[in-house]
């Protein structure tokens, strides 16, 4: 069965960005099949170059990312999408294929050439940086968001 | 004396986006003179047409704007920035003048026609649409962000 997934690098150690996420994540499972996998960052990261880094986070993602999956990075560099637009991606890749769909939000240091190599797709949320952690709130955020809209529902505010 | 203010139409109810805020507007407040305006927002709001929303909401920020001021509305429809761009920005609005600098953000329903006739930029920070509180959140970690980059200093990871 086709699953949405969302891989990450390192836990989410700010508590507020871990609360957001997790209200988020309760509503989409509602809507749609979504597992979130955490793969470890790179210990020690600080003594070792940036490349480096990236290559290893980027291994342990390639090895994490499910068979048959459509792969899309979390990228600044990304396409970048209104919400409408968001949208009408989720619903063409929601009902047109049995792939899964496995967005990958990168480490501190963003992604190595592998991972780019691997990628079906680079999306954007912003042309602004924000720190890696709240990234995975406004993805969340907005997933939740296009959910809403591709069912009709109601956007649930607190 | 120049202050850097920011106006927001209701109190931030969420509190995972309460908790962040707080966190970068304490370390804002290391480096700036830094205020942060809440109007109220307007009471049963949902039996309103919501033009009348905008309007009842906008002359309340009019009411707030200091005099003096670079009035500037986060806005989907403004200028997007990269974080770069963005410093580059606030480097100059923070010498070149002595104005006030006043972001604005809305409410629920946006902006009313007077509150976009008050301002002197338009500035999107994604052209997704969030929800009004959670741009608060996205505001504030990057004006915290933009100002380490001005003032050299390291970004506090937690």
């Amino acid at each position: 069965m086709m699953k949405v997934y969302f891989i990450q690098t390192g836990k989410t150690s700010e508590k507020h960005v871990a609360d957001g996420v997790e209200q988020y994540v309760a509503r989409i499972r509602r809507s749609i099949p979504f597992e979130t996998i955490t793969v470890p960052a790179v210990r020690n990261s600080r003594a070792m170059p940036a490349e480096e880094v990236k290559k290893r986070e980027g291994q342990a993602i390639m090895s994490v990312i499910p068979s048959d999956s459509y792969v899309i990075l979390l990228d600044e560099r990304g396409t970048e999408y209104s919400t409408t637009e968001f949208a009408s991606f989720m619903r063409r890749s929601l009902s047109g294929t049995r792939r899964n769909i496995c967005f990958v939000s990168g480490g501190a240091w963003g992604f190595s050439q592998e991972a780019y190599g691997r990628a079906d797709m680079k999306l954007s949320l912003s042309k602004l940086t924000f720190p890696h952690q709240l990234v995975r709130l406004l993805f969340m955020e907005q997933l939740y968001r296009v959910l809403t809209l591709i069912e009709g529902k109601p956007y649930h505010h607190e």
